[in-house]
């Protein structure tokens, strides 16, 4: 991914640290991850070896432990435990300085990551930091408290600047063209994994350095939203629902389209129908001061009008940004206010048991500048039913 | 990967039961990742949604809550926590029946799972479980302790089965084939991201379905032992520590070998043989009554003796089979018995800081049925120092 300016991975640790002091935390502690992309612009690989940066909560708190800043400027220096032998390599290729703090091989890496913190303090720390050291954390600091970003600060990463934006705004393009690309590839007579295998190289070949998924539901396997590709082949007749997402220069695509092998039945067109009216509705519904759960209940509105909502068995949407799912959720109880650079998923689906299913999914970034007040797909490939072969 | 017969995942699961009340446990968290693919034969990705598979305590201990047992043959019934619309897929795809209990978008899923569980039990979980659900569960049952794999069963998985070691072997001998191709390639005037890439492809021709790593290290950049490879040109005179590795057929390789473009000086030459002497004593040291922290000592005294003992940077190796780096650790303060069947990495270094790096790393079996008291070498390509154009 190329990286942002220096001031942009600053910019965010001050603004996170001042989130953290609002939230009454003592800071943030960031694993290996998107989080760590977030914050220092490159990340090192996830493994049972604890690399961990701290982002103390703002001075001003009377909590914060840590190096909270660092120089005239106000830039809030970045500072991490590095298991030794990646010392040097982190150093290298984080945007901007970090101060390191190493530990070795048979060292208790988890004391001294707790070496850094307040002994009773209140720490946010990566959803997907791992038990192995987030318990190692609590057993070295038995009276601090622990929540995962996603209770803590669910916001942290959702509003996306112009430049993220711009990003998200190229993966769907890419999306757009691989799944223009695949309509033109055979379906029928193929088995699943084929096609999801087509997907994935086309991603490639569209931008992306990382596939999360593609999902490829033939017939009956439809009817599970999650149904992993595999060796069924898809025959004529078939209504396949098709997923497929990952990161482009950093940022993610996640696009679902139904297409039909051959004629559809009108059942299958009635649901397709109930389910793009259900889409519409969704983003119609990012609207100033709506919430998250009111895109979903739009959404959901219409899937039940048309008496089939005891078969749209998942949330509307979820976040995406650095990840493919994240906050926030278009959720039943997510009362938090969808905001300007919010992106998100909005993704009705029907799923009929041993018959088939429907799914139709756009990404859409909430009132951004030259279109305050509504929503923008960052897909944009037709809604329609396709017919393939 | 090819599923074992279902057996023996019936057997792994009554055996981690019963480790799990010896060891004083109400059972076993599993979450998607190697340990879900060891219990289940398959394994979801790995998401913000919760999926748990629980793996009570074998009866007799009084403490047992769920579904230990069912049926008159003995067999363990796996029982998982599971989001709504991934239910079918995963008892599809399981091997053997699963009891499952979904919950929906919208639940608090970690009281679904709580609801499983004792208020006061001790829990052990999966290393890689998220904090987001660790820490949720902990909010769940706040009576209840919850200890990662690693401290709790750390040789849970360590001991293969001659099934497993026979996968790893073909791991291994893919691996080695890669390493005889990656040598008649041109390293001089290429990007260590070119050769990388290289490795990757060879791994993935060689049937590796997943590559967890391709480090190239050229000159400098070697000082580091985990440097990822980058936009550095190799040079002529260049040492240069290729470390790769992923799974095929869902067993682990992982190979270091340092080879060198034109002629080493004597310097390279001499570090070049230290760590080659250190690799063989580690690997002699797997003797029936050693420890892993033998297996250190023992290539790490060699370096030591000769002078370089600073700069051998880490620990001498990690087990590996679903995973490439897993307990059991060959490091200080590991004083548990190397058991027959445990496989793991013999890898030591040595890094000079701004010139150069050496690491030779094989992948062993301790102590097959018929090599018994000795280590058997699972990739066996040569250690000579090898000259590339």
């Amino acid at each position: 991914m190329t990286p942002f300016a220096p001031h942009v991975y600053a910019d965010r640790r001050r603004r996170a640290a001042a989130q953290a002091a609002h939230a009454g935390l003592d800071g943030l502690l960031v694993t290996p991850g998107p989080d760590m992309t977030y914050f220092l612009g490159h990340t090192p690989v996830t493994t049972e070896r604890l690399t961990l940066m701290v982002v103390p909560a703002a001075a001003g708190t009377g909590q914060a432990v840590g190096t909270p800043d660092g120089g005239p400027d106000g830039i809030v220096q970045a500072l991490a435990v590095v298991p030794r032998l990646e010392e040097h390599d982190l150093r290298l290729r984080a945007v901007g300085p970090v101060e390191t703090v190493a530990w070795a091989d048979g060292d208790d890496e988890h004391s001294a990551a707790a070496r850094l913190l307040r002994a009773g303090g209140r720490y946010a720390v990566s959803d997907s930091a791992w038990a192995l050291h987030v318990l190692g954390l609590q057993r070295a600091l038995p009276g601090a408290t622990f929540e995962p970003f996603t209770r803590a600060l669910p916001m942290l990463r959702a509003v996306k600047s112009p430049e993220e934006v711009a990003r998200m705004a190229a993966a769907g393009a890419a999306a757009d063209a691989v799944f223009a690309e695949i309509l033109r590839r055979p379906f029928a007579g193929r088995r699943e994994a084929e096609v999801a295998a087509d997907l994935e190289a086309l991603l490639r070949e569209h931008g992306h350095e990382q596939v999360d998924f593609t999902l490829v539901c033939a017939g009956p396997n439809g009817a599970d939203p999650h149904h992993e590709p595999g060796q069924t082949v898809i025959r004529e007749g078939d209504t396949v629902v098709l997923d497929f997402g990952g990161l482009a220069d950093g940022y993610g695509s996640d696009t679902s389209r139904t297409v039909h092998v051959g004629e559809p039945t009108a059942l299958e067109r009635e649901v397709h129908d109930v389910v793009r009216a259900a889409q519409q509705a969704g983003v119609d519904a990012v609207r100033p001061g709506a919430t998250c759960q009111d895109v979903d209940r739009a959404a959901r509105r219409v899937i039940e009008d048309a008496g089939f909502g005891e078969h749209f068995i998942h949330r509307s949407g979820h976040g995406i940004g650095l990840t493919t799912h994240e906050p926030p959720y278009m959720v039943e109880g997510e009362e938090r206010p969808v905001e300007p650079g919010m992106c998100f998923s909005v993704e009705p689906g029907v799923y009929l048991p041993e018959r088939f299913g429907v799914r139709i999914e756009d990404i859409v970034v909430a009132f951004p500048q030259d279109l305050p007040g509504e929503a923008r797909r960052l897909n944009v490939s037709s809604h329609e039913l396709q017919i393939v072969g």
